[in-house]
């Protein structure tokens, strides 16, 4: 009987890699760079190396994997293998799937990384007793998974969840002036550069040093300011705290969910302090009853997430008969 | 073999009622007026006299019938035909399914009314051909359904779609101050409320007669006003126009629809002069190309909706082995 499931979460900068059993235990992992210079055929030999290391150092037979599943920073077909857009690896309409399986025979198949993310919390950390969650992930940008009815809610034309490009006021059009999405408020990036700005401006804050030298604000640094007790970065984290609690209200009106999970390295990083001020907004946000039952949490598997979501995607498509 | 389905649309102040075979034909209707001056005791007394007048009216036995379906204007549990609360009827956590069955010895389910008009939308002017729509009535209020991978969407506890009470700008917490909502920018009554203070600001508009006279401005005085190229109007049902597109392109964004299906008073009344405004701000709402493939409709079958969705509902609780 086949005992694993391999999952290759493919990222802008690295892939991480595992093998996978049955109960959710990492039997062998991998980390390495990725080289997008080499177009879409360095990727896929970089994944066909990793599918063989993996392999090789667990000790396991080809025959021993059900499929592998790839996680893509980007719109893709899950089933028929192809990535649509993914602007990170520079790959578009390219079908990744043939291309591995020209020399790994096994059942492939693809899913968004945001999605896989998701997939991974509802096995590991809530053992599938979900039936609608959003899982939203706080970084550099903002993305969202949806799991609707007990599986993944992936849209008509697999673009569900662009949460970050929700526009906060629709009393106007999207345009480019008004360009206030979710996103350009609530992300690591937007925070950042607002912070930037203040200082600029001379306000006093433990980050100064970052910007008179013109060093990167990474989630650790925002993280330090915050134990540091830093008013500045405080004031800042508050307003998107904010914003991101009344977002999550304003789904909860629409989708009722019975669990919102929050994640990504903003959370990671000041999830302490967010959290609270996060619920207190979803709190007065949702109408009337709808969110009262409601767990709203953060996750605890960071990276890990999708190296468990694969199993998800990997067990469902051979119970469709795809390979 | 059982040949009917039979649906009671259970309104504030009209109970529409219907025989309805497997192919969409109404073999019988009924329309009585709603008393809820009786109380719930009333109430149930006027739904069994809906059901014998039907039964007898059509020339059927009860042994023909499949199940009942009850359309409820609140929050209900489908399956255990709980009305948690019907404001409209004055019911509250009254199980009206079990009073129902003392006297009525057929299979009876409930469903939330909007959710039924969804369904009946479904089933009668797409033939079940649609995967993930939104449908959404713009008439006093504003209500919503969602139907998500096919099949009706709920949400965790029975809330899901309560799009009226989504907060139009989230820079701010919903508060007693900023309770501006889509419904209370968008629904008749909001637009109304604006053309009557316009009207008494001395605007010119043919419907300042009725402000004179106090009377009520319906759907029916909005249609003739945009027939006769009130200006006024006009302006506001741009306005409102707008803003609903937006918002549909905010949730294109999140859901990925195959359709949206606008229906409701308003809807039928301005239709032709709204929908094209709507399309033109949905399309500069939705995120990059999460729209592009999106049929964006109105109904047509109005009322007789929900009558055609009770045959979804009442199909669905049998095969759950539901009575």
């Amino acid at each position: 009987m086949k005992k694993f499931t391999m999952t290759i979460d493919l990222g802008g900068t690295k892939i991480l890699s595992a093998l996978v059993d049955d109960e959710n235990n990492i039997i062998m992992r991998e980390k390495v760079a990725t080289n997008i210079e080499n177009g879409a055929e360095g990727i896929v030999k970089d994944i066909i190396g990793t599918i063989e290391n993996l392999i090789k150092n667990a000790d396991v037979g080809m025959q021993d994997i059900k499929g592998i599943c790839l996680g893509v920073p980007g719109i893709i077909n899950p089933f028929e293998g192809i990535i649509y857009n993914a602007p990170n690896l520079q790959l578009k309409n390219y079908n990744i799937k043939s291309e591995i399986q020209k020399v790994i025979d096994l059942p492939l198949f693809l899913e968004n990384d945001v999605n896989l993310g998701a997939l991974g919390i509802k096995r590991v950390e809530f053992n599938n007793k979900v039936n609608n969650m959003l899982v939203i992930f706080i970084g550099t940008g903002i993305g969202a998974a949806l799991i609707l009815k007990g599986s993944l809610y992936r849209g008509s034309s697999f673009f569900a969840g662009e949460i970050g490009h929700i526009v906060l006021n629709i009393q106007k059009e999207r345009s480019k002036k008004n360009n206030s999405t979710f996103e350009n408020f609530a992300s690591r990036t937007a925070v950042v550069s607002r912070i930037i700005e203040a200082i600029q401006d001379g306000e006093p804050s433990v980050l100064k040093e970052y910007v008179v030298k013109g060093r990167k604000i990474k989630s650790r640094a925002i993280a330090e300011a915050v134990e540091a007790g830093d008013k500045l970065v405080k004031e800042h984290l508050y307003d998107s705290s904010r914003v991101i609690g009344n977002m999550l209200g304003n789904l909860q009106t629409l989708l009722n969910f019975d669990t919102i999970v929050l994640g990504g390295g903003v959370i990671e990083a000041a999830g302490d302090f967010m959290m609270p001020i996060i619920k207190k907004s979803f709190k007065k946000s949702y109408f009337d009853v709808t969110g009262e039952q409601t767990k709203i949490v953060s996750t605890k598997i960071g990276d890990d997430a999708p190296l468990f979501g694969g199993w998800e995607v990997i067990n469902e498509g051979l119970s469709l008969n795809i390979k």
